[in-house]
Protein backbone atom coordinates (compact mmCIF):
# COMPACT_ATOMS: atom_id res chain seq x y z
CA UNK A 1 0.00 0.00 0.00
CA UNK A 2 1.13 3.50 -0.65
CA UNK A 3 0.13 6.27 1.96
CA UNK A 4 0.54 9.76 1.23
CA UNK A 5 1.91 11.72 4.10
CA UNK A 6 0.25 14.87 4.20
CA UNK A 7 2.90 17.51 6.12
CA UNK A 8 4.88 20.65 4.29
CA UNK A 9 6.87 20.60 8.01
CA UNK A 10 10.33 18.90 6.99
CA UNK A 11 11.39 17.48 10.38
CA UNK A 12 7.48 16.45 11.16
CA UNK A 13 7.81 14.46 7.79
CA UNK A 14 11.12 12.46 8.75
CA UNK A 15 9.89 11.90 12.53
CA UNK A 16 6.82 10.53 10.72
CA UNK A 17 8.15 8.06 8.36
CA UNK A 18 10.84 6.83 10.72
CA UNK A 19 7.77 6.13 13.19
CA UNK A 20 5.45 4.71 10.81
CA UNK A 21 8.69 2.58 8.88
CA UNK A 22 9.26 1.00 12.08
CA UNK A 23 6.39 -0.71 12.23
CA UNK A 24 5.18 -1.43 9.04
CA UNK A 25 6.08 -1.92 5.50
CA UNK A 26 3.62 0.74 3.71
CA UNK A 27 5.13 2.94 1.18
CA UNK A 28 5.09 6.12 2.30
CA UNK A 29 4.77 9.42 -0.14
CA UNK A 30 5.66 13.18 0.52
CA UNK A 31 3.61 15.98 -0.69
CA UNK A 32 6.60 16.69 -2.79
CA UNK A 33 5.78 13.35 -4.77
CA UNK A 34 2.49 14.03 -5.82
CA UNK A 35 1.04 16.40 -7.77
CA UNK A 36 0.90 19.97 -6.28
CA UNK A 37 -3.13 20.30 -4.99
CA UNK A 38 -4.29 24.02 -3.06
CA UNK A 39 -3.65 23.20 0.69
CA UNK A 40 -6.31 24.76 2.91
CA UNK A 41 -5.21 26.95 6.00
CA UNK A 42 -5.52 25.10 9.26
CA UNK A 43 -8.14 26.65 10.94
CA UNK A 44 -9.77 24.14 13.02
CA UNK A 45 -9.81 24.76 16.29
CA UNK A 46 -9.26 21.28 17.82
CA UNK A 47 -6.15 19.28 16.14
CA UNK A 48 -8.57 16.35 14.99
CA UNK A 49 -10.02 18.93 12.98
CA UNK A 50 -7.09 20.03 11.53
CA UNK A 51 -5.87 16.39 10.86
CA UNK A 52 -9.00 15.28 9.45
CA UNK A 53 -9.23 18.36 6.83
CA UNK A 54 -5.68 17.74 5.74
CA UNK A 55 -6.32 14.17 5.34
CA UNK A 56 -9.52 14.75 3.11
CA UNK A 57 -7.79 16.89 0.83
CA UNK A 58 -4.74 14.57 0.23
CA UNK A 59 -7.27 11.44 -0.30
CA UNK A 60 -9.32 13.70 -2.41
CA UNK A 61 -6.66 15.40 -4.67
CA UNK A 62 -4.49 12.27 -5.50
CA UNK A 63 -6.45 9.35 -5.13
CA UNK A 64 -3.89 7.79 -2.41
CA UNK A 65 -5.27 6.88 1.63
CA UNK A 66 -3.85 10.02 2.95
CA UNK A 67 -2.18 10.15 6.77
CA UNK A 68 -1.90 13.75 8.20
CA UNK A 69 -1.49 15.04 11.74
CA UNK A 70 -1.79 18.21 14.03
CA UNK A 71 -0.02 18.41 17.34
CA UNK A 72 0.84 21.07 19.49
CA UNK A 73 1.99 22.33 23.34
CA UNK A 74 -0.93 22.05 25.60
CA UNK A 75 -0.01 24.35 28.50
CA UNK A 76 -2.35 24.43 31.68
CA UNK A 77 -1.93 27.85 32.75
CA UNK A 78 -2.96 28.88 29.48
CA UNK A 79 -6.02 26.83 29.10
CA UNK A 80 -4.60 24.33 27.06
CA UNK A 81 -2.85 27.05 24.63
CA UNK A 82 -0.99 27.11 22.44
CA UNK A 83 -2.58 24.05 21.56
CA UNK A 84 -3.67 24.36 17.65
CA UNK A 85 -1.76 28.20 17.14
CA UNK A 86 1.51 26.24 18.28
CA UNK A 87 3.36 26.18 15.16
CA UNK A 88 2.42 30.04 14.62
CA UNK A 89 2.12 31.30 18.49
CA UNK A 90 4.21 34.16 17.76
CA UNK A 91 1.72 35.55 15.19
CA UNK A 92 4.50 33.95 12.26
CA UNK A 93 3.73 31.01 10.92
CA UNK A 94 6.61 28.09 11.32
CA UNK A 95 9.06 30.43 13.31
CA UNK A 96 9.99 27.91 16.07
CA UNK A 97 12.49 30.30 17.75
CA UNK A 98 9.91 32.70 18.24
CA UNK A 99 7.04 30.78 18.92
CA UNK A 100 9.23 29.32 22.29
CA UNK A 101 10.63 33.23 22.98
CA UNK A 102 7.18 34.00 23.12
CA UNK A 103 5.53 31.11 25.41
CA UNK A 104 9.16 31.18 27.43
CA UNK A 105 8.00 35.00 28.70
CA UNK A 106 4.39 34.35 28.85
CA UNK A 107 4.77 31.95 31.41
CA UNK A 108 7.97 34.62 33.23
CA UNK A 109 6.07 35.08 36.26
CA UNK A 110 4.80 31.09 36.53
CA UNK A 111 6.10 28.69 39.44
CA UNK A 112 5.85 25.16 40.05
CA UNK A 113 3.76 23.49 40.05
CA UNK A 114 1.57 25.75 37.63
CA UNK A 115 4.04 24.82 35.34
CA UNK A 116 2.33 21.79 33.48
CA UNK A 117 1.50 20.89 29.89
CA UNK A 118 1.57 18.17 27.81
CA UNK A 119 2.60 17.57 24.13
CA UNK A 120 -0.33 16.41 22.18
CA UNK A 121 -1.32 14.89 18.52
CA UNK A 122 -4.27 13.54 16.67
CA UNK A 123 -3.15 11.85 13.36
CA UNK A 124 -6.22 11.06 10.54
CA UNK A 125 -5.83 8.97 8.01
CA UNK A 126 -8.52 9.02 5.26
CA UNK A 127 -9.25 6.41 2.29
CA UNK A 128 -9.96 7.35 -1.44
CA UNK A 129 -13.12 5.60 0.00
CA UNK A 130 -13.74 7.96 2.62
CA UNK A 131 -13.24 6.06 5.40
CA UNK A 132 -11.62 8.21 7.98
CA UNK A 133 -10.12 7.52 11.28
CA UNK A 134 -8.49 9.57 14.18
CA UNK A 135 -6.07 8.60 16.99
CA UNK A 136 -4.84 10.57 19.52
CA UNK A 137 -1.36 10.62 21.47
CA UNK A 138 -0.39 12.81 24.75
CA UNK A 139 2.36 12.50 26.84
CA UNK A 140 2.65 15.23 29.84
CA UNK A 141 5.76 17.48 31.20
CA UNK A 142 6.60 20.62 32.27
CA UNK A 143 7.61 23.60 30.94
CA UNK A 144 11.54 24.33 31.48
CA UNK A 145 12.22 28.22 32.28
CA UNK A 146 14.94 27.98 29.44
CA UNK A 147 15.67 25.60 26.16
CA UNK A 148 17.97 22.41 27.06
CA UNK A 149 19.03 20.65 23.59
CA UNK A 150 20.04 20.67 19.98
CA UNK A 151 17.49 17.95 18.87
CA UNK A 152 13.43 17.58 18.05
CA UNK A 153 11.75 20.89 16.80
CA UNK A 154 8.90 23.42 18.10
CA UNK A 155 8.78 23.62 21.81
CA UNK A 156 11.09 20.24 22.34
CA UNK A 157 13.76 22.19 24.50
CA UNK A 158 11.40 24.05 26.92
CA UNK A 159 9.51 20.61 27.11
CA UNK A 160 10.81 17.93 30.29
CA UNK A 161 8.50 14.69 30.08
CA UNK A 162 7.89 13.41 33.06
CA UNK A 163 9.59 10.78 34.81
CA UNK A 164 12.67 11.69 32.62
CA UNK A 165 15.52 14.05 33.29
CA UNK A 166 15.98 15.23 29.52
CA UNK A 167 14.21 17.65 27.54
CA UNK A 168 12.43 16.14 24.60
CA UNK A 169 15.42 17.66 21.98
CA UNK A 170 18.12 15.79 24.58
CA UNK A 171 16.99 12.42 23.98
CA UNK A 172 17.91 10.71 20.91
CA UNK A 173 15.55 10.55 18.32
CA UNK A 174 14.72 6.91 18.98
CA UNK A 175 13.77 7.74 23.09
CA UNK A 176 11.35 10.36 21.19
CA UNK A 177 9.85 8.73 19.64
CA UNK A 178 9.26 6.05 22.30
CA UNK A 179 7.54 8.32 24.89
CA UNK A 180 6.67 11.11 22.35
CA UNK A 181 2.30 12.13 21.24
CA UNK A 182 3.35 11.74 17.48
CA UNK A 183 5.19 8.16 18.37
CA UNK A 184 1.94 6.98 20.40
CA UNK A 185 -0.31 8.68 17.83
CA UNK A 186 1.34 7.23 14.71
CA UNK A 187 1.94 3.68 16.32
CA UNK A 188 -1.63 3.09 16.70
CA UNK A 189 -2.22 4.39 13.43
CA UNK A 190 0.46 1.80 11.85
CA UNK A 191 -1.57 -0.86 13.60
CA UNK A 192 -4.50 0.29 12.23
CA UNK A 193 -3.46 0.38 8.90
CA UNK A 194 -1.41 -3.33 9.10
CA UNK A 195 -4.93 -4.35 10.33
CA UNK A 196 -6.66 -2.63 7.60
CA UNK A 197 -4.21 -3.93 5.05
CA UNK A 198 -4.74 -7.56 6.18
CA UNK A 199 -8.42 -7.78 6.13
CA UNK B 1 -14.44 56.99 54.51
CA UNK B 2 -10.76 56.59 52.86
CA UNK B 3 -10.31 53.71 50.01
CA UNK B 4 -7.04 52.92 48.81
CA UNK B 5 -7.07 52.03 44.74
CA UNK B 6 -4.32 49.54 44.23
CA UNK B 7 -3.38 49.66 40.49
CA UNK B 8 -0.62 51.24 39.15
CA UNK B 9 -1.66 51.39 35.84
CA UNK B 10 -2.43 55.09 35.21
CA UNK B 11 -5.01 55.00 32.51
CA UNK B 12 -6.90 52.10 34.93
CA UNK B 13 -6.97 54.21 37.81
CA UNK B 14 -8.01 57.47 35.91
CA UNK B 15 -11.44 54.96 34.98
CA UNK B 16 -11.72 53.37 38.25
CA UNK B 17 -11.77 56.80 39.79
CA UNK B 18 -14.35 57.98 37.71
CA UNK B 19 -16.75 55.43 37.66
CA UNK B 20 -16.55 55.13 42.05
CA UNK B 21 -16.84 58.52 41.82
CA UNK B 22 -19.72 58.69 40.12
CA UNK B 23 -21.79 56.63 42.55
CA UNK B 24 -20.36 57.24 45.57
CA UNK B 25 -18.81 60.36 47.78
CA UNK B 26 -15.91 57.89 49.07
CA UNK B 27 -12.45 59.65 48.85
CA UNK B 28 -10.04 57.37 46.71
CA UNK B 29 -6.40 57.77 47.09
CA UNK B 30 -3.79 55.94 44.82
CA UNK B 31 -0.41 53.78 45.24
CA UNK B 32 1.11 57.55 44.92
CA UNK B 33 -0.68 58.99 47.98
CA UNK B 34 0.40 56.39 50.69
CA UNK B 35 3.98 55.01 51.85
CA UNK B 36 5.31 52.69 49.58
CA UNK B 37 4.80 49.00 50.27
CA UNK B 38 6.38 45.81 48.37
CA UNK B 39 3.91 44.72 45.48
CA UNK B 40 3.56 40.87 44.95
CA UNK B 41 3.84 39.51 41.17
CA UNK B 42 0.53 38.80 39.63
CA UNK B 43 1.10 35.12 39.47
CA UNK B 44 -3.01 33.75 40.41
CA UNK B 45 -4.11 32.03 37.21
CA UNK B 46 -7.81 33.64 37.83
CA UNK B 47 -8.66 37.35 37.65
CA UNK B 48 -9.94 36.94 41.43
CA UNK B 49 -6.98 35.48 42.34
CA UNK B 50 -5.11 38.69 41.80
CA UNK B 51 -7.42 41.14 42.19
CA UNK B 52 -8.00 40.03 45.91
CA UNK B 53 -4.23 39.77 46.21
CA UNK B 54 -3.39 43.12 45.14
CA UNK B 55 -6.55 44.11 47.87
CA UNK B 56 -5.02 42.27 50.70
CA UNK B 57 -1.41 43.84 50.50
CA UNK B 58 -3.13 47.39 49.88
CA UNK B 59 -5.14 46.55 53.54
CA UNK B 60 -2.78 45.04 55.03
CA UNK B 61 0.25 47.37 54.39
CA UNK B 62 -1.51 50.73 54.51
CA UNK B 63 -4.68 49.98 57.36
CA UNK B 64 -7.39 51.51 54.56
CA UNK B 65 -9.38 50.02 53.06
CA UNK B 66 -8.29 48.63 49.85
CA UNK B 67 -9.68 48.41 46.46
CA UNK B 68 -8.01 46.33 43.54
CA UNK B 69 -8.92 44.84 40.04
CA UNK B 70 -7.97 42.63 37.79
CA UNK B 71 -8.73 42.32 34.44
CA UNK B 72 -8.35 41.20 30.88
CA UNK B 73 -9.82 39.92 27.36
CA UNK B 74 -10.77 36.76 27.03
CA UNK B 75 -10.82 35.29 23.85
CA UNK B 76 -12.72 32.10 22.71
CA UNK B 77 -10.90 30.34 19.83
CA UNK B 78 -7.86 30.81 22.39
CA UNK B 79 -9.44 29.01 25.22
CA UNK B 80 -9.94 32.16 27.28
CA UNK B 81 -6.53 33.40 26.92
CA UNK B 82 -5.08 36.07 27.31
CA UNK B 83 -6.99 35.82 30.18
CA UNK B 84 -4.90 36.76 32.88
CA UNK B 85 -1.64 37.41 30.47
CA UNK B 86 -3.64 40.00 28.85
CA UNK B 87 -1.35 42.89 30.00
CA UNK B 88 1.79 40.77 29.68
CA UNK B 89 0.35 38.48 26.54
CA UNK B 90 3.94 39.25 24.56
CA UNK B 91 5.86 38.26 27.47
CA UNK B 92 6.78 42.12 28.17
CA UNK B 93 4.47 43.48 31.08
CA UNK B 94 2.41 46.49 29.97
CA UNK B 95 3.67 47.00 26.01
CA UNK B 96 -0.15 47.58 25.14
CA UNK B 97 0.65 47.90 21.32
CA UNK B 98 2.81 44.43 21.37
CA UNK B 99 0.08 42.57 23.00
CA UNK B 100 -2.60 43.64 20.49
CA UNK B 101 -0.49 43.24 17.57
CA UNK B 102 0.44 39.57 18.68
CA UNK B 103 -3.32 38.64 18.96
CA UNK B 104 -3.87 40.09 15.89
CA UNK B 105 -1.48 38.17 14.36
CA UNK B 106 -2.29 34.84 16.20
CA UNK B 107 -6.20 35.27 15.14
CA UNK B 108 -4.64 35.82 11.43
CA UNK B 109 -6.70 32.54 10.23
CA UNK B 110 -9.84 32.49 12.30
CA UNK B 111 -13.01 33.87 10.87
CA UNK B 112 -16.21 34.71 11.85
CA UNK B 113 -18.16 33.42 14.26
CA UNK B 114 -14.94 31.99 15.92
CA UNK B 115 -13.66 35.58 16.92
CA UNK B 116 -15.68 35.90 19.70
CA UNK B 117 -14.22 37.34 23.13
CA UNK B 118 -15.37 38.92 26.59
CA UNK B 119 -13.46 41.60 28.74
CA UNK B 120 -13.69 40.02 32.17
CA UNK B 121 -13.14 41.81 35.59
CA UNK B 122 -12.82 40.86 38.70
CA UNK B 123 -12.82 43.76 41.51
CA UNK B 124 -11.80 42.82 45.07
CA UNK B 125 -12.02 44.65 48.47
CA UNK B 126 -10.43 44.13 51.52
CA UNK B 127 -11.45 46.04 54.86
CA UNK B 128 -8.42 46.52 57.32
CA UNK B 129 -10.91 44.18 59.55
CA UNK B 130 -10.07 41.25 57.05
CA UNK B 131 -13.76 41.29 55.12
CA UNK B 132 -13.16 40.31 51.46
CA UNK B 133 -15.70 41.19 48.72
CA UNK B 134 -15.21 40.13 44.96
CA UNK B 135 -17.52 41.19 42.03
CA UNK B 136 -17.42 40.51 38.14
CA UNK B 137 -18.07 41.97 35.55
CA UNK B 138 -18.03 40.88 31.60
CA UNK B 139 -18.54 42.27 28.44
CA UNK B 140 -19.02 39.85 25.18
CA UNK B 141 -18.04 41.30 21.92
CA UNK B 142 -15.62 40.04 19.10
CA UNK B 143 -12.54 40.38 17.78
CA UNK B 144 -11.97 43.06 15.09
CA UNK B 145 -8.66 42.58 11.94
CA UNK B 146 -7.73 45.87 12.33
CA UNK B 147 -7.42 48.38 15.27
CA UNK B 148 -9.82 51.14 15.08
CA UNK B 149 -10.13 53.82 17.09
CA UNK B 150 -7.32 56.27 19.92
CA UNK B 151 -9.19 55.75 23.43
CA UNK B 152 -9.27 53.47 26.11
CA UNK B 153 -6.39 51.67 26.18
CA UNK B 154 -5.19 47.57 26.27
CA UNK B 155 -7.34 45.97 23.44
CA UNK B 156 -10.14 48.34 23.43
CA UNK B 157 -9.33 49.18 19.56
CA UNK B 158 -9.78 45.36 18.28
CA UNK B 159 -12.85 44.95 20.64
CA UNK B 160 -15.97 45.28 19.31
CA UNK B 161 -18.61 44.96 22.21
CA UNK B 162 -22.00 42.78 21.35
CA UNK B 163 -24.81 45.30 20.31
CA UNK B 164 -22.31 48.11 19.00
CA UNK B 165 -21.25 49.81 16.12
CA UNK B 166 -18.09 51.29 17.81
CA UNK B 167 -14.81 49.59 19.55
CA UNK B 168 -14.23 50.15 22.86
CA UNK B 169 -11.40 52.87 21.92
CA UNK B 170 -14.11 54.48 19.71
CA UNK B 171 -16.82 54.92 22.56
CA UNK B 172 -16.84 58.47 24.69
CA UNK B 173 -15.24 57.44 28.23
CA UNK B 174 -18.73 57.44 29.55
CA UNK B 175 -20.23 55.39 26.50
CA UNK B 176 -17.40 52.82 27.68
CA UNK B 177 -18.42 52.89 31.40
CA UNK B 178 -21.53 52.29 31.21
CA UNK B 179 -21.37 49.14 29.16
CA UNK B 180 -17.80 47.96 29.91
CA UNK B 181 -16.42 44.53 32.33
CA UNK B 182 -15.13 46.92 34.99
CA UNK B 183 -17.94 49.73 34.83
CA UNK B 184 -19.94 46.87 35.78
CA UNK B 185 -18.27 45.39 38.18
CA UNK B 186 -17.30 48.48 39.92
CA UNK B 187 -20.82 49.88 40.27
CA UNK B 188 -21.22 46.80 41.79
CA UNK B 189 -18.35 47.13 44.20
CA UNK B 190 -19.63 51.03 44.64
CA UNK B 191 -23.17 49.73 45.56
CA UNK B 192 -21.52 47.46 48.31
CA UNK B 193 -19.48 49.82 49.72
CA UNK B 194 -22.26 52.23 50.53
CA UNK B 195 -24.48 49.95 51.73
CA UNK B 196 -21.34 49.14 54.05
CA UNK B 197 -21.18 52.66 54.92
CA UNK B 198 -24.84 52.85 55.87
CA UNK B 199 -24.74 50.03 57.95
Amino acid sequence: MKLLLATRNAKKLVELRRILAASTDIELVGLNDVPPYPEAPETALTFAGNAVAKARDGARETGLPCVADDSGLAVDALNGMPGVFSARWSGRHGDDQANLDLLLGQMGDIAAPDRGAAFVCAAAVVFPDGEEQVVHGEVRGEILTAPRGEGGFGYDPIFLPEGFDLTAAEMTPEQKDAISHRGKAFRELAELLVSRQMS
